[in-house]
């Protein structure tokens, strides 16, 4: 089953490299802000339905993908 | 306008960061394959409608933060 995890960090924590782009975006001429970057993971899940992919991907997110203490997961799985 | 850009690898693509989580998954006893690494962006974009928020985001995506050459993206415009 087709998985994407988003791994963001959380609203709190510092992001050094969003705000570098914000900046490179303003020089261009571009009116954008708030600019925040982060990860995104497809895989492919071998879960008998889609709560069982969901359930696997938030953990293996949690474990493997992002740090929990300064970012946040998304879970979207793909009929 | 708030919009999220997600820069992924062309499928033809070499992924050794996504190959890498998918041996580390599996050694956890993960069933999971086909792992691909990206990147995901959030920003505010201060466009006047939804259609010109998508047309400036996949500029500024191509220009900014993805390599037109290896990467492809995709534009989410929220509300």
């Amino acid at each position: 089953m087709k998985v994407t995890v988003l791994v963001r960090l959380k609203p709190g924590i510092l992001d050094p490299q969003g705000e570098a782009i914000g900046r490179a975006l303003g020089g261009l001429g571009y009116a954008a802000s708030a600019v925040r970057a982060g990860k995104v993971f497809d895989l492919e899940l071998d879960a008998a339905d889609a709560q069982v992919a969901e359930e696997q991907a938030r953990e293996l997110a949690d474990r493997v993908l992002a740090n929990p203490l300064m970012e946040e997961c998304e879970v979207v799985v793909h009929g």
